[in-house]
């Protein structure tokens, strides 16, 4: 993490920042990274835990909604079918979502060692961006202790931004991409409420970036609408009580954000957001055949809906500004969206 | 009706029927129907009200699930977004809908005045399948009239099956279908509840049929394997609380009923459900922020995934077994099955 | 229509637009208007014909995207199950859609005397918003004959825009809303084609519009945030030849244009894409059993994706700029976007 | 394979089967297996090459459905938005999706050195059931070697079935299940085609079998009704040529064939269809912008929903017909369903 984001005022909308600005605003969330940086090995892990304990065991609420499906993220069909996420949360380059996965099952079964014998086995949830033109991808260099590192390091506080874990070797509209974070404070029912965004951003075309301020910054060199080959995942979370058909609806918004930003969702990208609550746990041993809920009445989930678009909008920006210029597989540059708003305003100050 | 359709003993599955087989075994759910027949008009409306009261007011939770579609079902995208039904379901033939749809929409705004004054508008639910071969369809005989005389004489206690309704003019696997019904019961939590299922039926292909026996009755005279031109239209009630997503899964579970009889969902059938749960009404001018919820530990599914498959393949021979052999427009016969397989017992007797 | 949409130079994006800027610059494309004002109603029925021949026989190729679902518009389950439009598209008012829908079958019925005899029914497809704000929209005033003159009055040319047709009651962002149309050139194999956007805008939260300079007009006197309760229907055409899987992405893109000018989808509002391509139409009574179709290379559909986007977001624009100041029922009142742009650029002229 | 499945008659429905009865019956199809036995390990891998050249360079046209999506199968978000697949299709245990997926990327990599480097990353299709019950599943034996083997071992001919490659451990309701296939002939437009189904079967409660006679063979022992924690991978091929929309509609089909072995979609399983043409396939290096493609005339497609459903739930039986009584993972017995039928017939031959 290079700065601080809150020195550029990229704001967007009106909603309140949470305390960090990050995903980990939600209690009881927690973010690590594994970084490889070595050669041309720029890639890493980031994850993402609902909560700390063991998630097999209690599950959150969950859902997914693919804004453009040309992606390799795994574990989507059972989260659209139960409504439950019962692993962490891993992000890598789209090759290794194999490594990623086999970590994920091998740390539940370490925990659980019914899975596979007396009770169902486990969904391990894994997205991905291609970091290929900054990441020798093809070494597939991510292992299953690279992603256990990344659970490991998982943390509150701060999310860390930019040029880290599976953010390493990313790009967007042009400029260095990378992790991303960013929360709103939503008040409901005189409780103080939370929903954050964390993306790994990959997409947009040099030259179709718009700020929220009307401006449109376009890398130096960089040819103009060149074809997204890129992705992003937006792995939105709350603590409002929600059930799955509305985590679906929020998660929908995550696309508003992205299309505000100037994206149209390309062709090659594959656009991806993952929506849980950690509200209203799920116990896999439930032993109560009718349980109780709390669940935000629909009529209020407009406030939801535009904290999902405005932190899905603003994690992007804090990705491009929390990285330095970086120099990828054989030397491939990528300017930082920071320096090029930087010198652009040295005119002025 | 002509005759008690348990003299046929074709029993589907093994869970226990409700007191009158029929979707009035939940309680509170009412049926009516208005009948049309005069000439070449063989036509009607069937109304399926989820409670007495209000229910513009006091929305039930609901789900729909397009096994084929080949239909002109109007209601599901708001259903399916919101997860509510918010009017009485109507049936009817294919051309009638818009009289029905406005028949609905009157009824909600004499009963909710502020309806697009100070509140939202409202979404009226009608199925249907093109009864043309033995109706005049293209009279549009139905008018706002005959759905409003549907709702008005909706009542509990046993649903009047077969040729009544919008049944009268429909065929299914060649026979003469119509409107059938079933219901299971069920028991969670030592508590006694019910799944039913109400059909209009009118697909399958002349010499598809299987009974769950294995015999394979096929009406004299009809040329197998004629495309299916028809549909047909599920709906399911139970009042186990279910949330949206669940009732989405067990609303899939008609297609099983379906496919029992020898139903491969042909191309030119509207094969549509739609599944409501009594419990967790939902309140249009609800003042909490946050509501309480019972909902169905999802482990438990299964007997319900079980009763509708069992119900809805039950209902169907039901709605085949109400009726006596019918002549329709311009003298077209439909046999009844209930006679196909009287005088095929008859050897026996 | 006012005035020149061309005087405000709010382009977005970066697409050449067609001749007219409007729908029909698609070859064939046809669109009509009723208009009906008079006291507290102000609505009216707008038509967009795809070709127009006989549409039943030979139908285009389509799908829709239902980006929020607090909607009424029916015909989408067959559109998306069949992947064709087989009627003229009408727009109207919310409780209007069931006179339309029986406009539409009367119409097919009397070009097509075998529908629901010796062939299949017919698929109506009727897109609506709420006008209640501006037009007494229980009255239920439009009649099948408005329907009808709106067919009957279905040109080629410059599209008609703003306080018109269906548009006549609707509310945008606050200011007064409307028809709007937007057209986007797309060269494809040295061939031109265009893609089109005919937008129906009665959604947006007053205070959240955005233009393309980053410029955030509020109508004067209107309360920020008030909850949704509008909706927005985008129709889309192409002569560009889309299977029904591309014409589904091309659609959801109409999502993007809508979130580029400050929406988030709101709750309330019923945010509904429908596309369709003049290229492969598909002959009802096909003597073929297998077809040729010309489909554009997946690999190209960025250009469509970006053209979708651009012209969604233009024709929400120009429905705005198209209208005067407009005093609906009880005197409510809606300001002009472009008189308030006017204003505001007085003391620069 | 234990014996020929011809000796059971156990035919459904009405359609000619191809000259194989199985996936291979469609031109260019090659199936491959690498079995494991060892102590407690029971399982494998199944590849299905859609043709046996290079299918990123070359992909099929494709679609997918979801029956129950407590499932972890790996690939579709990218079939179903792209319409195509681009690897071979491999089968194997829950825990070993990974293993396989890795295994197809760096099959991929080989032949096509620019993957993720001059264009885009591959999609891999991996799908599974849970074979827990017999194997230990938790020793993720399946190692990239054994599916770099499975897919060597692809070839023409008749499928081998039963307790082989990924269907080693399986259950099925209750018996043993295990890989089993059927195909069906098509003749349109006076041009012989086939559509073939390969199933892996682990689904089924003990007790809920109907064969198509009626008859409802239960596992000596088994205790009925116990929960479903199996899944079902139906793979559809054919030469018929369908766009993606219609091999999605076929696809469904596949839960058809299900339903009428006594399925209701258990709440535990993963149910899963994958449907391919190899007519028009997809160049990854389409020179032309705008492409030619030969597609089924939609009214003749009930030919091929007819097919999927039978060859599916025949596809079922063959799989318990063509294995032996199978002693898996701490001794748990799995009794032949051949048996079973044979020990019953014996007072009758």
């Amino acid at each position: 993490m290079r700065r601080n984001t809150d020195n550029f005022p990229l704001a967007c909308g009106n909603l309140l920042r949470g305390a960090t600005n990050g995903l980990t605003d939600i209690p009881g969330v927690l973010v690590g990274h594994c970084t490889l940086r070595s050669g041309d090995i720029n890639t890493g892990v980031t994850a993402i835990l609902p909560h700390g304990g063991n998630l097999f065991r209690r599950k959150v609420a969950a859902a997914s909604h693919v804004i453009n499906g040309f992606g390799k993220t795994v574990g989507l069909v059972q989260i659209d079918e139960l409504g439950t996420i019962e692993t962490p949360i891993l992000l890598t380059n789209t090759l290794s979502v194999a490594a990623c996965s086999a970590a994920l099952i091998r740390d539940a079964l370490a925990r659980n060692p019914e899975i596979g014998r007396t009770t169902s086995t486990v969904n391990a949830v894994v997205g991905e961006c291609n970091d290929g033109p900054l990441n020798d991808i093809q070494a597939m260099a991510v292992t299953e202790d690279h992603a256990r590192s990344a659970l490991a390091a998982a943390h509150g506080g701060p999310v860390e931004q930019g040029s880290i874990g599976a953010g390493t070797g990313m790009t967007c509209f042009g400029f260095k991409g990378g992790i991303g974070s960013a929360s709103r404070r939503i008040e409901i029912a005189r409780e103080e409420f939370h929903l954050g965004a964390l993306v790994l951003t990959n997409f947009g075309r040099a030259g179709d970036l718009i700020l929220p301020d009307g401006r449109r910054p376009s890398p130096p060199g960089a040819e103009a609408g060149t074809a997204e080959k890129g992705s992003v995942i937006v792995v939105l979370a709350t603590d409002v009580p929600l059930e799955h058909r509305q985590l679906s609806r929020v998660a929908r918004r995550g696309g508003a954000g992205l299309a505000r930003l100037g994206s149209f969702w390309g062709h090659g990208s594959g656009d991806i957001t993952i929506a849980f609550s950690t509200a209203n746990p799920v116990d896999h041993d439930e032993d109560q055949d009718i349980v109780s809920r709390r669940i935000l009445s629909e009529s209020r989930i407009d406030l939801l809906f535009q904290a999902a678009a405005e932190a899905t909008q603003e994690a992007v920006l804090n990705s491009m500004l929390a990285v330095d210029r970086f120099v990828g597989r054989d030397g491939t540059v990528r300017t930082s969206l920071a320096d090029c708003l930087a010198e652009a305003a040295e005119p002025f100050s």
